[in-house]
Order: C-alpha cells, then structure tokens, then sequence
C-alpha cells in the first residue's frame, strides 16, 4: 500500500479506505506482517478491545485509536454504529483500519462491514488473521489435522448445530464461545458417534501469558474445566488428535502414578 | 526469542530448536511479524519449496536455504528423511526454521514433525500461520460465517468423507485438494442436503499474483472451473457464503444480461 498524509479535507472518496484487519489470538507478534504495516500507516485505528490492546501500545502517536468493545461488554458499541463509524472515517479521506480479533471472517462481524462498505461505496479490503480456531489447539500442542487420525475439521459456536456436526472421533470438532453451554455441548456429543471417552482440550487466552490448557474426556472435561477455573474466551477442541497433546499425555501419566487412596 | 550465533560445534542440545512456522497462503506480508523475525535470526531455513520463495529472496546471506520438494513435486523429500533433517541440524545446534505454505497444523504435516522432534529429545516451537482454507474465500470477499447465513464451516480435502459432512447449506464447506475429484464432490453434495443450487467458488493461488476466482454451483461449477483453466492448488468453498462474493454478483448480473441466442 502506497499511503499519503492528508488533511482530512476534500478529495474524501479518492483516498479514504477501510482495511479489516484481523488481528490474530492476541499475542503481539501473531498479526501478519502486512496487519503491522497497515497499523503503523494508519491515520485512525478501530479497534475490538478485547485481547488486542497490545498491538497499538507502540504505534507511531500520530495514530489515533478508537476502542469499540465487543458485545459482551457492558459499554458495548452496536454494529451498525460501527459500519458508520467507517464509512464516515473513509469518507473523510481516512486510512482506517479496523483492527479485530482472530480473523475478520470467522465469527468477526467481517462480512457485515465489509457489506456496509460495498453498500456505501466506500473502498475496502480484507486481511485475514489468524483465527483462536487454528491457534489455540497449536498452543497446546493439537494439530486440527494429522495423517491417519484426523482428516478434516469443523468449527462452530457453541449453539444448538452441535448436533448436526458430522463425524467421528477422527474428524476434529473445535467450538468457539462454547463455555457456558459445556455440559449440554458434551451430553450431546457424547450420545452421538463419538462416545464419552473422546478426549478433549479446552485452552483459555491461547498464545497468551495467562494461557491456561485442560485435557480430559466428554464424560470429565466440564467438571475438569470448572474446578480448574477456566473463563471465556476459551476455545473446545474435541476429537482423537487430542491426544497428540503433551498436555493429555501429561495427564494419563499423572492418573497412572496416581497414589492409590487410603 | 534470544538468538545467539553458534559455531555449529558443541552445546548442541542446550541452544538447537526448531520452529515449525505456518508462512500462510503464499503472499510474502501475510506471514506473522514472530515467523519473519524468526526466518531473520535463523542459521537454516528448511522450506517447501511450493508458493513460500518470495519469503526467502530477501533474507540475510548468514541465513541457509533449504528446499524440500513437497510429495507433488518429481524430486520430492520423504517426510521421514524431512524429520530426520531437522533432528540433525538442531542437534548440531542451529536454529532451524521448518517454514511451511498456510498452516504447520492444517494438512501440513506440521503434528508429525513436532512428533519426530518430541520423541528425539529436540526443542521445537509451533508458530501458526493462515492457512488457505481461511486466506482463499477471504480473497474473493466469502466470509466462513456471517449472521444469519453461515453458523460454522468444516475444513476436509476432497476424498471419501465429503459425503459425512453434515449440515445444509448454511454450513460452509471448505474443501482443500480437492480439484482433481471436483465433478464427483459436487455430484455427492448435490445429491444430498444442498442441492444443485447450491453456490460454489473455486480460488486458484488467493492473494497471489496470479490469482483466479471462479463462482456457479453444485451443478455447473465443474465445467465452470474446466473452462476456465483452473489448476492446483485451488481452495473449494460451498455455501451461502459465496452469494456475499462480488464476484458471485457479477456472475449473477452477467447471467441476467447475456444477450439471447439467435
């Protein structure tokens, strides 16, 4: 991208842009680099506040950020206000990037702003993030996929579809915002082809300093997670690559040498 | 990461460690600032030779290149002797980069070498990157979700368990090495929940430069994309999703327009 300052007057249309941009898991360094560049250059920054604060703490002061938290928030700023708040930031000739989490196309309101911009005849363009989909199984050491256990994936939230996920334990199930629904989640997973010993991982702030990994099984892992305090955000993986995780081995290996009680 | 030049000779295992980092869909910037600070500081590089070059032209003349052909290409490396690879360099002590095309965990084989890793006592590090499956539909504006059209999306290749995917067309379908089974794919989903009418894209090399969008459905895309040349790789997306695409717009406006024949 070629990036002249303006004045923020006049020519709004030929210059002003919206870039959505995803941010990744949160971790600093796990934006791509065009994401970063695209940050530095920016004349103003729209950002979720959730898990990406550290990306602006070092951006030039000439950039200006403006927070809009997410719905979970008690000050929560509505959608559509946001999809105006672009549009009008473009059109007065601004470089805008709005910064999300993850990546803006899954589960990231993405489409929707990028509609509003189409709609308003305001340029815009996507840059993909890594999704916490992809990136909090790697912080456990789960790949999604893995040659002769499992050939494909799916991810969802953790709503009433779960049980119209396909497969079995080799194909891997990863639920986003799945936390409070956890014990309905693997009842109904657990009647299904999978069966109650299917291992599973729930990891809380992936890549983050305060990651925090559980392992168990269908029948277990919402007791395991509650008495471990796990919080949202949190991300469910669920599915025999579990098991690839030193985590999960870790786990066996401290149930084995577990002291008989007295 | 603290990375101190070594001679290569001795203290192999207190300062050798391989990074397994996702160099995501082949763009040079939509690479992780953590994986190209990491393909700067690294003693060698091993790297698949598909669609990652532009990664490695401008990196510093310390920094070792080497190629592994992937299993599509005639001078392929086995991944056995790959594994084995890595093993020896970081045990001689290097900082060895394993730089993969998208994701390390996403049909890459990247569980496997943390595996070999694992078991031979060699410090490893997984850095995610974006895969195709998420890159591809982004760059032809398909969202995986969006609000009220798609609830989740499952990421599988194009072999026998296209026909266990659940969920109607609400649920996005992203289908990686697929091409090559294309008319038999569509003919299994069309004949199940989907429908013939169900929208289909084909991204052949997204945010490349020579990158080539092709949109239809169910019934059509397979001669759509013969047309049209499509080659390997090239990333499948079934769904609603694939109405919000302009291109899918375009296709539509196209249709409506065409002259009648005489």
């Amino acid at each position: 991208m070629t990036h002249s300052p303006n004045d923020g007057h006049g020519q709004a249309n030929q210059t002003g842009k919206v870039y959505l941009v995803g941010g990744g898991p949160g971790a600093e360094d796990l934006i791509t680099v065009r994401g970063f560049n695209l940050l530095q250059k920016a004349d103003v920054v729209v950002a979720d506040r959730i898990g990406a604060t550290s990306y602006f703490e070092n951006l030039p002061s000439t950039v200006e950020v403006i927070e809009v938290p997410g719905v979970g928030d008690r000050d929560h700023v509505a959608q559509k206000d946001i999809n105006q708040l672009l549009i009008d930031l473009a059109r007065d000739g601004k470089q805008v990037v709005r910064l999300k989490v993850g990546d803006p196309n899954i589960f990231g309101g993405g489409g929707e702003e990028a509609f509003a911009c189409e709609s308003a005849g305001v340029d815009f363009e996507v840059v993909p993030g890594i999704t916490s989909a992809v990136a909090a199984p790697a912080a456990a050491g789960i790949p999604l996929t893995h040659r002769g256990i499992a050939n494909g994936f799916t991810v969802v939230t953790g709503d009433e579809e779960i049980a119209a996920v396909g497969g079995d334990t080799d194909h891997t199930l990863v639920i986003l915002m799945g936390l409070d629904r956890l014990r309905e989640t693997t009842f109904t997973l657990a009647a299904g082809l999978r069966g109650a010993d299917c291992p599973v991982a729930i990891i809380e702030s992936g890549f983050a300093a305060n990651q925090k990994i559980v392992v168990g099984t269908l029948a277990n892992i919402a007791r395991v997670a509650q008495d471990a305090g796990i919080k949202s955000p949190a991300v469910i993986v669920v599915g025999d690559v579990v098991r690839l995780s030193p985590h999960y081995l870790a786990e066996l290996q401290a149930q084995f040498f577990k002291p008989e009680r007295s």
